[in-house]
């Protein structure tokens, strides 16, 4: 029995006994911090530490005599594998016969029975979900405590990296601008007072960044918006009186991280105060329980979607940047493995960082990049460790997804790389990928289309032969922001979501997959910019410009199943790639791009 | 001015004239009846008598100094023409410029005014928005009167068209079982009691069918299911006795079509009714105030969508006699213009009915017909009329939307024929249109996917050079029941709708079009029959089988642009045409089937 099943077997008695001390029947943990951040600070993953499970996603409900552990599909390998002998049960999220965290507890606590849930992590929505959920089976739900933290000893502190301004000439914004854009669009909705406290809405109103998690750029604050100012909540000795002063000038007063419930509880009685139901959790609302809610998306998740032309520009600079680095790598792993080099996966992910570290403008990775070899490719979010790792050789595909982030943009990209001669049922696969993915590259579409509906284009040469897959097939990109942002989503399962109307300046990922469980995964993946196309009788049409500038390996295309006109679109774009990487490059790397885009 | 013009002006005079004398500032007149039904009994066509504007769809707002109809861009023509001299200003729907009628209410009535509508035509889900919509501008809102009932002289009555039996073999489900089914879903969502006023229900429902509305072979009546029996509202004397007595049988007691209110009211205080809020009026549940409404869909909407195997052989089988009737007709439509005979939007029409009239099954047209040469087919919901219709001459193209109710099912097809030799602008249209038309036909897709994201599919090839068109692709179509029909609707603008899963059984039309206002429109319309693909590790898969039968005109297509799967999809459907109806063809159809159907 490992050290961590023991960890957790103890964490979990010690939270059954706090429970029965305060008389608590059940206790449900999410993967949420007051941020409704997708990456956590240490000091919030309250369910990694409690169950040992580190997937990203997931929420563990304890009760007296059970413990089950709710997480998707793709993490429930991972789970099983890290869930033993704990005594946590794996509910398979989303499986037919697996009633999701509210319906069990509905069906297996009693009426009178008290169930608790950290309300500061805890959406609005969700809230509201919940608590009619359990007034009909007379189960009280209780927001006002955390119980995990009464038994956890040596909980990690917050972060504390300093907050710095994304600058001009790559902040294509001003401030100023921003404030007045959401001020206009509050006005709009006829609240006087606007809460803030999603990071990257944040970080992207006051052109600022920060360093508190990984990967995204962004800081732990909240932002009351009202008449006369902006109240910043962030800690003290984040931001330098240098900085300070620079947002005074726009009327950003800084406060106390902590500050926001009292300044809430403070304003005037009856007052309107617009929040995004999905952005703001229940916790924070309990001091704004005089004020009148006016439930809205947050105005600013539209504006930071919307790239303007020069932070477009900017892009696409930016894909050239991570465009020559991506050839040095790869143009390093071709000869490496030919000249009988020992490659790991873990080698991929810390030489392509090392390749976007040299290039102008980088800051960080985007995410955790997945190099997974064979069987590893096949699950969309494997991540390779010092314990376990593969060794790439002999025959098969290399899937690689990685980004950085640039003070000019932030990348996002998947290439599928064959060692050795691929098969033909790989270049199958891998073909109707390719076929999936030039089919959403080349769609047009009119103005508002909601983003839903493009997934079926992508995916029927897929289904068309009966194969799929579980992820979506586009998530919105920020701008040296968060990897992930919305509202549109490139997702069948987004059809009944809000918010999903496609306009002009969205920056999306095109990342149709393929995956074969203990064989190999496919996954093409570039970003896609959606510009005015034709303008007629029948209204303004969009179409996507492909931003993200690599070759798409040509050695695993079945050449006779494309269309001419799927041809015709990968020579366009290996030529649109050779032009603009080549006169960056010299030497193996130059060689390389040369021979990666020949055309077809 | 004609005659029709001075009688709007003077009702709308009456109109105001009571609304002044009650204390009402405003009325609106919706297009709608107790049943919520597309069609409506003239008894209820209330906004097409006082504003002389017969469309289909429309809403009349009348004030002491304004009256505007708000009605959607199928209608814009035809109401400028229809309103002229009236007074009643055209308001365009869907126009960005245009509020829609809440809107308007709120921007012009004051606070303290008044504003009536019949609560009795009016759905729940509206009457909640429309309430706190006034509720808000502090105007009331009135659901309780008529005030075209006071001035409308010379009314007509309700119709009284006798109910008959849809009898086996025809029917493929017992009124015993469809019972027990909607019970079981009432016993789910936990009510006691389920109110149904829609027809197409209700028919469904009891196995019944009428003729109280044109086209769609219902009867007025609602119904109530409740532990113990199923009460059935409806005229005296509509339902013969020994029919009474089968009902009987399967637990159905008569009540008169005006007791629904007593009833509702009678029964005990906080027992549960389930309602379906778009498909019961706010005047009918006045009489529920004392009940505990249980909101969803009428489960009878799903099960009806859902045709068995027994109901689909039977539809097979009526296309054949559909399609036999359509090729009589194209054969004698083609002969008659290549003599040099006198032929008119209204023959066609009549000659179409005429030869399904001939085919066994046939009850009655499904809608209708819809047959408009050049510039009369761009507009999709264009019917000629004895006052204005085209004589089919020269060149150009008809475009003939039509379909019948059989014992065996409802048909709905729509084909363009060439007169004449197409212009390459007529073949291009043609041919985009026909690709559109085969993307969906051939696609395949997981079962669940949100029929609104196949619309994508369909419009892509359309889009992609920059054109579309202003309705929907996809309806649901009744099983010798309404030819429209949900839940599932092939539509981008259903996207947020709820209940859009396709499912196996579920039969839709596939209706790509293209409309050159004042020039020409091109539709071609089959039904398909979502059935079982593959199944695999994927999950199970759906395609679609076109049971529609009548040959694609070849003439008009651009053969060179079509690829060679889209071909042979053509060539393998013709086949399959010429197979089903050759055996039932002689003489002239027969040639005529022959030509028509020859490899491409």
């Amino acid at each position: 029995m490992s050290s961590d099943t023991v960890s957790a077997m103890q964490r979990l008695q010690a939270l059954r006994a706090h429970l029965h001390a305060v008389g608590l029947q059940a206790c449900l943990i999410p993967t949420a911090d007051p941020h409704l951040s997708e990456y956590l600070p240490d000091h919030w993953a309250a369910r990694a530490w409690l169950s040992g499970f580190d997937g990203s996603a997931g929420s563990l409900l304890v009760t007296a005599r059970f413990a089950g552990l709710w997480t998707d599909s793709r993490y429930w390998v991972q789970a099983q594998q890290q869930l033993q002998g704990t005594g946590i049960v794996l509910m398979r999220a989303g499986a037919p016969d697996v009633p999701d965290t509210l319906a069990w507890v509905q069906r297996h606590l009693q009426a009178g029975d008290r169930l608790a849930m950290d309300g500061r992590v805890l959406d609005h929505a969700a809230a509201v979900r919940w608590r009619a959920g359990l007034r009909a089976c007379s189960i009280e739900l209780v927001l006002d405590q955390d119980p995990v933290a009464a038994v956890w000893s040596g909980r990690p502190a917050l972060p504390t990296a300093p907050v710095y301004e994304h600058r001009p000439p790559h902040a294509c914004r001003t401030r100023a601008a921003n404030l007045a854009a959401v001020r206009e669009a509050m006005g709009v909705a006829g609240a006087r007072w606007h809460l803030i406290s999603t990071l990257d809405d944040i970080a992207w109103l006051l052109n600022l960044r920060g360093a508190d998690v990984e990967y995204n750029p962004v800081f732990l604050a909240h932002a009351l918006i009202g008449p006369d100012d902006t109240r910043l909540y962030v800690a003290p000795g984040k931001i330098a009186p240098e900085l300070a002063s620079r947002l005074a000038v726009d009327g950003v007063v800084l406060r106390d991280y902590g500050a926001l419930g009292q300044d809430l509880a403070a304003l005037p009685s009856g007052q309107s105060l617009l929040i995004d139901p999905a952005r703001v959790t229940e916790g924070t609302l309990v001091a704004a329980q005089g004020l009148r809610l006016i439930e809205a998306m947050n105005p600013s998740q539209l504006f930071k979607a919307i790239k303007n032309s020069a932070e477009a520009a900017h892009i696409r600079d930016t894909m050239v940047q991570d465009g020559v680095a991506l050839c040095e790598f790869l143009a390093w792993f071709e000869a490496a493995l030919a000249a009988g080099q020992t490659v790991t996966e873990l080698d991929v992910d810390a030489r392509i960082t090392e390749a976007r570290s040299r290039r102008p403008g980088f800051v960080s990775p985007s995410f955790a990049t997945i190099a997974g070899f064979n069987a590893n490719g096949a699950m969309p979010h494997y991540r390779a460790t010092r314990q376990a790792h593969a060794r790439i050789q002999g025959q098969g595909l290399l899937l690689i997804d990685s980004g950085g982030q640039y003070l000019g943009g932030t990348t996002d990209i998947t290439r599928v790389v064959p060692v050795g001669e691929p098969t033909t049922a790989q270049r199958s696969d891998y073909t109707r990928v390719l076929q999936a993915h030039i089919a959403l590259a080349r769609s047009v579409f009119p103005v508002g289309t909601p983003a839903a509906v493009l997934d079926a284009v992508a995916r029927m040469p897929l289904w068309r032969h009966g194969l799929d897959y579980g992820h979506g097939t586009g998530h919105g990109v920020g701008y040296f922001l968060n990897v992930h942002e919305g509202p549109q989503s490139i997702s069948v399962r987004a059809h009944a979501r809000a918010h999903q109307d496609m306009q002009a300046g969205m920056l999306t990922s095109n990342e149709p997959g393929l995956y074969r469980d203990g064989q190999w995964g496919i996954r093409i993946e570039n970003l896609v910019l959606a510009v005015a196309a034709e303008q007629n009788e029948s209204g303004p049409f969009l179409a996507f410009e492909t931003v993200t500038l690599c070759p798409i390996d040509t050695r695993c295309i079945l050449r006779d199943r494309l269309a001419p006109e799927e041809r015709g679109w990968l020579d366009a774009y290996h030529q649109q790639v050779r032009s603009r990487l080549l006169p960056h490059l010299d030497g193996a790397a130059r060689a390389w791009l040369l021979a990666r885009t020949e055309r077809l």
